[in-house]
């Protein structure tokens, strides 16, 4: 049989950003919470002399048809060439055979999608219920996925942009605000989180962006620019000043994650709990509506190979 | 720009083991000698309930317009539903962008040619040039392709093949025999091994099939069946009997290699020569024809670059 081939545009065609996305990226949350997951840690291949890097992930999750090994280059001085920095595809192997069953050519849409989606999972788990008002820091493609994803799991009404650039997080605003939804940006950092009940950060900060004494009770927040070892966002006492930290996968968030930098700063390391084992019911979440809470989501392999099969199934139903 | 996708079918109509191939190859270990070649750790993921594994292997080398990324997937139940237990792809990336250039879906065709290239090209730097009779261990697969690769760069007129189930022997030895090259199976390894100039080892074995008391002055072995930990295919004693043990991968044998196994029966460790290094000129490989000479294959991602980026010169200049 030979492998299904999509492109980007068949894919963003059939897929988007909605709420049965966020359930499937839940689901697979709470399925590497339950075990039998395997996940092996990322293979990193970095390439200097091209200001490039690749990043190879995958997941196998019990009971799900397929697998997906995910490629994902990132090549810095693509954009002086009028490309974009990151592209790559997924390919699914077959979960009985390993036989390839298709390639995804997303050029990173689907990552794009999970990756938002997994935003939403941590706002529904994490954040108070009567959450109106979100403070979103970067002005990128993410910035705008996951303002959308907040709007699918809380009754967001009124947000707040923040970035480094005045004038992208305005354009962003004006692009995001419409009926029901009010968006305004702001050149103070410290004005959108005092704003918000929950603060999602979606840039590539190398230095801390969010300070620990701007937070305030019952606020959430999800950190979801940090992937490498390098980067950071949350100044480390916020994690002190939380009640409730949750990783999206402890072993990376340690390496890659604002927990990382935490560490380095001195702070304790503790067996945090994971977003999917509050999920599964496995671990406590948010027990009181004045906690502040931190969601560090550096990205994992389960979310792939779930919206990569889920792909795969939109298609599959449709022929 | 779309990337190119191939299929297994378009890969064997355009590509097959020759004697530019072995040039290719050839060329591919000399780089990696010269340095700047970027080969990370192979990623490994096992998948006992499914008796399969995943394994994924990369390399860029300077120069190249691509490198690949290559799924190998091992899925040892297959046969009984009828289908083969290795499968897989590569992906080629621009070296430059990172971005998709390729998929070949070759299920695992381009493994096998690169990795019989390998072993004509150990044989051309390793082998004495009058060697003109070859022993090969196994009747796969690769017992067939390394035999035609040692008839590419050696006037091999007369092999014996050993297996451990004789029908499949002389299988294969009735196929292989043709006006020029005499081709005989035999039950006893010793008299395959007293008979040649050249012995190849192809097999999966976990204890030793080649005795070091079965080597002659003068002979050559290319051992390429083991490319795991648990895999082992001569006896220990066989690298302390060789004047000179050459490594496609130092770092790569002593993990996966027989020299691997050699170290666990507590033989030294030494800076053994990389095959790459020899063609390089930047190591000695056999200075005398009684010399008895032994390469350790493992297979690496060079060789999947090289391959790759092969197929795809091979297809633009035909369009």
């Amino acid at each position: 049989m030979n492998p299904l081939i999509l492109t980007e545009p068949d894919l963003r065609a059939r897929l988007t950003l909605d709420a049965p996305l966020v359930d499937l990226i839940e689901s697979a949350f709470a399925r590497l919470a339950r075990g039998g997951v395997v996940m092996p840690p990322i293979l990193s291949m970095h390439l200097p002399d091209m200001n490039g890097e690749v990043d190879i992930k995958t997941a196998y999750i019990p009971g799900f048809q397929g697998f997906a090994v995910k490629i994902s280059p990132g090549f810095f001085d693509n954009p002086s060439r009028g490309l974009p920095s990151t592209s790559g595809l997924m390919v699914v192997l077959d979960s009985e055979t390993g036989q390839v069953r298709a390639v995804l050519l997303d050029n990173g849409y689907l990552t794009d999608l999970r990756t938002a989606a997994a935003g939403g999972v941590a706002a529904r788990w994490l954040a108070r219920p009567d959450a109106t008002r979100a403070a979103i820091f970067g002005a990128g493609l993410q910035a705008r996925l996951q303002l959308e994803a907040l709007t699918l799991v809380r009754p967001i009404a009124e947000a707040m942009i923040w970035a480094r650039d005045p004038s992208r997080a305005q354009a962003l605003a004006a692009s995001l605000t419409r009926p029901g939804l009010t968006v305004r940006a702001t050149a103070d950092p410290a004005e959108a989180a005092a704003f918000s009940d929950i603060i999602v950060t979606t840039t590539p900060a190398t230095q801390p962006i969010l300070m620990a004494d701007w937070l305030r009770p019952g606020q959430h927040v999800t950190a979801m620019g940090s992937d490498q070892p390098g980067k950071t966002e949350l100044d480390p006492a916020c994690l002190a000043r939380a009640d409730l930290y949750v990783a999206d996968r402890l072993s990376q968030t340690r390496l890659m994650g604002e927990l990382r930098a935490a560490i380095a700063a001195g702070q304790p390391d503790r067996d945090h709990p994971e977003l999917g084992q509050i999920i599964a019911g496995q671990r406590p979440g948010r027990t009181h509506p004045d906690q502040i809470t931190i969601c560090d989501l550096t990205g994992t392999g389960v979310q792939d190979t779930a919206i990569a099969t889920h792909a795969l199934d939109a298609f599959s139903k449709a022929t």
